[in-house]
């Protein structure tokens, strides 16, 4: 059977863009329910400055109290060389990095242009690769920017031309719909373009549900050839240019989608479902998810 | 440009399960609405039992009220011989019909069993053709059954060999994933072998996004043949099996997926949002539809 890696997010893209914050002991229980219910890689903290992302402050603390587990993969996030040594430092099994395609949205969200960026990424695969920890890049805005609107395939894969580039390859490259605007063609081009620039490297997706094309674009991206795709409990999450928008793509529905298509995701759809609900009812909300409210088909036995 | 037909069904199968109801005046203006956004084909109305389905008494007042404009297609539901008599009468450009794929489900559904049902379908055909209208078929519950569970392709694939047979062929078959458990590759597979079998009938698709894939499917299906596809204003309506479920696919998402791979459906994104926003409104309640809150992309100049 083929199969695909799903990285749980919701502990760090999801819950970063929450109101509701989680406790330190409750964000390594949601990790715990994630990894109970047979997700193997998450994106457990991010290792930026605490005074731009207070919700994840207690990053080290996060990694300090998480059980290692064989098989079990802890990603955090590292935007310049300083955050990968903390990362590092603080057991992460891969960091992930990110560039963005566009360079409005890079100069607003990253405080630096792209050039400047691919810069630091060279900085932050040293050090990572060094620690000999799993890398990851991922361009975010592939398929489009909130500032520049349309974001031509040519500059995304001029990105990946220079990230799969010699000694400073990440393990992985994602290409993220960050602000949840592409459509199924788009994204098997991308990863068509992906597979053929760095065919070494594993792809990854990442999608959000903004515009109700995130499971479609994360089934095409599959069938293009990506092996893993993130996606957050209950489907948590949002993006801070469209506040009324739904977050990243449910981990739970993609289960679904994915084992009902034949293909293997080693998760539990039960078990995400009760993880999905967990974190709705601390989070004080019902999540955009849509398993946990429609149930498994068919109906458990 | 390759081009797909939105079926707006939010009159019909949409506000059916609502709670709130339109009044007569309301129903003809959300028609208008559509057909102003550039909807050419509606489910208008049912003529079914005011008994059983109350939201739809005022069928015949609705089709005397609505203007008839050069190529607007106007569709009634009808179960039975008198229902097609009825929806010929009102004026209805297509009458639609419907067959259960499992056994149980027609039973509690339309009282009667699928044998049973055929031979309805061939008078309902009689009294259709007769008039000179045209007629669809819809094969409800074809990707999975409330109560049977799993639907196997072959018994959908008798069906449709059943309704394609001679001088009772509809002009056109839809496959309906009336519980919204469907996923790309069975909604493929199922068109590829409707087209094998019905190649001089239209097919249409009709997908709610009770589990987060009916966008997935409504692609899947067009790549696979499907020349039209269901859709709702706002995404309206639900299944009384699955109360918790949202309804059929919004037509504003289905428009922004299509157009955006470059698909033409002759819709107004701007102006079926416009319509979403009324009809939620109208009802009282946000609309599951995401481009309502989304908005376009790129956004408008």
């Amino acid at each position: 059977m083929p199969s695909v890696d799903i990285v749980e997010v919701a502990p760090r893209d999801g819950l970063q863009s929450e109101q509701a914050r989680l406790t330190t002991a409750e964000k390594v229980e949601l990790i715990g329910l994630a990894v109970a219910a047979g997700v193997r890689r998450i994106e457990a903290a991010s290792f930026v400055n605490p005074k731009r992302v207070p919700q994840m402050a207690d990053a080290d603390e996060v990694m300090r109290l998480l059980p290692r587990l064989a098989g079990i993969s802890y990603i955090g996030l590292a935007l310049n060389e300083r955050g990968a040594e903390r990362a590092v430092a603080a057991g992460c099994d891969e960091v992930n990095f990110v560039v963005v395609a566009s360079e409005t949205f890079s100069q607003r969200n990253q405080g630096a242009g792209i050039a400047e960026t691919l810069d630091g990424w060279r900085r932050v695969a040293a050090v990572v690769k060094s620690a000999g920890r799993r890398s990851s890049v991922t361009i975010a805005a592939a398929f489009g920017c909130p500032f520049e609107g349309e974001i031509g395939l040519d500059r995304v894969a001029s990105l990946m031309e220079r990230l799969a580039e010699n000694d400073t390859a990440p393990d992985e490259i994602a290409l993220a719909d960050t602000i949840g605007v592409a459509v199924p063609p788009q994204v098997r081009a991308a990863f068509d373009v992906l597979g053929r620039i760095a065919p070494a490297v594993k792809r990854r997706g990442h999608f959000h549900n903004t515009r109700n094309t995130g499971l479609a674009n994360a089934f095409a991206a599959q069938e293009a050839g990506a092996q893993a795709l993130d996606a957050s409990l209950g489907g948590i999450g949002g993006c801070p240019f469209a506040p009324a928008a739904t977050g990243n793509i449910p981990t739970e529905d993609l289960v679904y989608l994915l084992e009902r298509s034949g293909i293997g995701t080693g998760i539990n759809l039960q078990s995400a479902i009760g993880a999905a609900q967990w974190l709705g009812d601390k989070l004080g909300k019902r999540v955009p998810g849509m398993l946990e409210k429609a149930g498994p088909f068919p109906a458990a036995a």
